[in-house]
């Protein structure tokens, strides 16, 4: 629909008959809207699904596929790692900080194993490997991976422990896990309504949610839903005027999502009073790559560097697009060079070469002197191995001598090759709907609107304004699950 | 109220009879609140302003009283300047920005010299005087004042005309700008109700707001809007739950507000279906002064210079507080110190003082080395005029040598004297209601809601990310006047 379409609330009493029924209705068929198919499935509510495309999956079904999961999962404990609730609580606090919301995080946490367990009971397959290398993605089909857990401040605040849980397959792995997960839900019993995109919710005469409806092609179809209606529809970053009303930091970067993305489920539940919350956060990927900035440096359009490149990307991405002025250049000298495999180059290869700095910040355009001083303080420290401003891990230090190369982020996976922007940068939104930790959507004065729930995107969860892989799989399916879980109780129970 | 009272609406149908009616009922009387009042009652509706406080003026009246008006005012006129609103629109693109309202700047741009003739009409007097000098506010009584339009990169984008109005008084004038707004409110023959809160809108079966529902001490009050509703109480700074979920930057620092912008107008509104925008935008400021940082420089919590610290300081407290870390610290050297008038340090002397850099950055608490490094590339291109990176104007730009002192901005207006927070830095919320140029409040689905107004800082304004002093005063009263004048032809036209 246009940005702009109705999503005005419609009236029970003034539709008929509904075309179709069910005890739940989910909106949208990613990993939020199967986790909570599934659940309320399992606990015996009769389940339809609605998915606006011709098949099931969404944007997570594109993703990297990744778990923040811990504790002490499994796949941990096999690679060797301790970890708890609590240091895994305290990571995330600050790392998708600050300002995540506590309430939410401390049930993930504490509910990270049994959630792990449970996609391994939906089928999906982890390698009990990690893989022990700075990247965004692994290109092998290892089950862990680092998300920065090991990196300054993160390693003074909780004890470090590998935390990215991913299915076993190499590189994109949300295909598979999104497999699983879509047959999971088919066997729970959950029916399936594919080209059928939600567009008013429907509202009886006491302000309880009874159902949408939607459009099929040129159809307009009805759904009464008797326990509730779960907006699981992905967040807003295809649609560029609510970006520009509430995120503009993603407008011109590329575009994470299935294309989809529109704010539907957000804009059907404001529409009726519902509150939203932290519209503002994104997620922000710079395909500024991680083996190369370790070891050389990333710095922004005044050739600073602005913090340990060592940390997770998502976080030194965040920091260079929202906080530093573009653009930004990964700096990296032979012996650095030479150290990385070819396979961690993703593909991408130097932009600009040369003996000296200066003839860097000529080529780069950055102010005369200012690539020479930022390298002369970190050699001067590194010698030491010591990054008194950022703390990079000191296995990384090194002082770095010329000749240089510099990567361009824009060459990378969200430069021009992928959807156009070309700007090195690409993300979703973070912010949505205020729910309660089962799922209910509140209204402005804080109360569950009766018959709605909300998970995935749709709905502001655990996020403060940093963002981990992971995260956003692991949130939107964990209170996914609860929501599911919750809009069948009220249906076995009215 | 507590910040999740109850803000739902009330259904006209359950209402008996109310014990107020009038035309245009507006919420909130600071100087958007009186604007629309004026306006509306000058057009011959019957107009009813409801105050929560014992006295009209909010906000507004314990401000500084600037407003940002240009384009070729009298008093620029007779100061020397010659403006255009191109120009000023130039500059506020680019100064609100990224993203400012280009729509609402344009007529904001194009009306401002019949909008500064109105204030004058109204009986607010401007003094015919420059005040040349860099500061948040003149000690003088001086009428106009520079607020960065002359400081790089906006000398480049739009000729520089200093637009910051002022009422003839020394230091705060927004005590003067409501008295006079006040009494032309009363003239006009509105009536007001102090110590009147409103609660709830009031709706018809066809989802037009008809009233609203206020509470008089311990008394529930009803009051019936023929035409339609403004409201203009305010912004949210003073409710940290709205702060935590829209915008987090401003928790902990202080609040620049009369204590009740607890975004009820917000929240009433966006209870009934509303759509809200941009409400992560803030004005922030961080009193480090201006006079000093600009024969010095203000440097970050990792003794790095940021910006060049001629330009309006609004906007040097946005980049230090929205974007690099914090402590703050305003360097100068003895030369520059004994240049300032005592007038301009604002009563604030320095904190630490120091022969060397490296005694200081001990006493900072900065990374070894830091500061030194920032001097000495300062120092390096000062020598030319020169400043690559920040590019402040040459006539500010001198070889910073020891004897050093530090002022904190924590000891200005900010720090601990005034609310306590002590951070340095204070401010308040520039998100707000979605509305047309005509005040008209829209739904989520793009659509005015009927009998429905907005302005101040209950809506969203000209502002994108940024913001300069006398926009919100200026934009509140400009669009005020519309709404009011909105509301009171609605009334006669139905």
């Amino acid at each position: 629909m246009s940005p702009r379409s109705s999503v005005e609330p419609v009236a029970l009493s003034g539709i008929g008959e509904f075309d179709h029924e069910c005890d739940v209705l989910v909106v949208g068929f990613g990993a939020a809207g199967a986790a909570a198919a599934y659940e309320a499935a399992a606990a015996g509510a009769d389940v339809l699904v609605l998915e606006r495309s011709s098949g099931p999956g969404g944007t997570s079904a594109q993703s990297g596929g990744e778990l923040y999961l811990g504790g002490g999962t499994r796949v941990q404990k096999a690679c060797g790692f301790d970890d708890t609730p609590d240091d895994m609580f305290a990571f995330l606090k600050a790392a998708l900080g600050p300002h995540a919301n506590e309430e939410k995080l401390r049930l993930y946490c504490d509910g990270s194993v049994d959630h792990f367990e449970w996609f391994r009971a939906r089928g999906v397959p982890f390698k009990e490997s990690l893989f022990d290398a700075p990247g965004w993605m692994p290109y092998t089909d290892d089950g862990l991976m680092w998300l920065g857990e090991n990196a300054w401040p993160y390693n003074t605040i909780a004890r470090p422990a590998p935390r990215g849980h991913r299915p076993e397959t190499p590189m994109f792995a949300g295909g598979i896990l999104m497999e699983k997960l879509i047959a999971a839900v088919a066997e729970a019993g959950a029916a399936t309504h594919q080209d059928t995109y939600a567009t008013n919710l429907v509202v009886d005469g006491d302000g309880r949610v009874a159902g949408v409806v939607a459009r099929r092609f040129s159809e307009t179809v009805t759904y009464r839903a008797r326990g509730g209606v779960v907006l699981a529809s992905g967040g807003f970053v295809d649609n560029d005027e609510m970006l520009a009303d509430h995120a503009p930091v993603l407008l011109g970067h590329d575009k994470v999502s299935d294309g989809t993305s529109d704010g539907s489920g957000i804009r059907m539940a404001t529409a009726l009073g519902a509150a939203a919350r932290r519209m503002a956060a994104v997620e922000i990927a710079l395909t500024a790559n991680p083996a190369v900035v370790c070891r050389g440096m990333l710095v922004d359009g005044l050739g600073r560097r602005f913090i340990n490149e060592d940390v997770y990307p998502g976080l030194f991405s965040h920091q260079a697009v929202q906080h530093q002025p573009g653009p930004y250049w990964a700096i990296i000298d032979e012996a650095g060079y030479d150290e990385i495999a070819e396979a961690d180059m993703w593909g991408v290869h130097p932009k600009y070469a040369a003996e000296t700095l200066a003839e860097l910040e000529e080529s780069l355009g950055l102010p005369s002197g200012s690539l020479e001083a930022t390298v002369e303080t970190y050699n001067r420290f590194a010698e030491k191995g010591e990054d008194p401003c950022f703390r990079k891990d000191p296995k990384w230090l090194r002082p770095l001598k010329g000749p240089f190369a510099v990567i361009d982020p824009a060459d990378g996976f969200f430069g021009a090759g992928r959807h156009g922007a070309g700007t090195g940068a690409g993300g979703f939104t973070l912010g949505g709907l205020d729910t309660t930790v089962d799922g209910e959507v509140r209204n402005n004065s804080g109360e569950p609107i009766p018959g709605l729930y909300a998970a995935g995107r749709t709905a502001s969860g655990i996020h403060g304004e940093g963002y981990i892989s992971g995260t956003s799989l692991g949130d939107g399916t964990f209170f996914g699950r609860r929501a599911g879980r919750s809009a069948a109780s009220r249906k076995v129970s009215e």
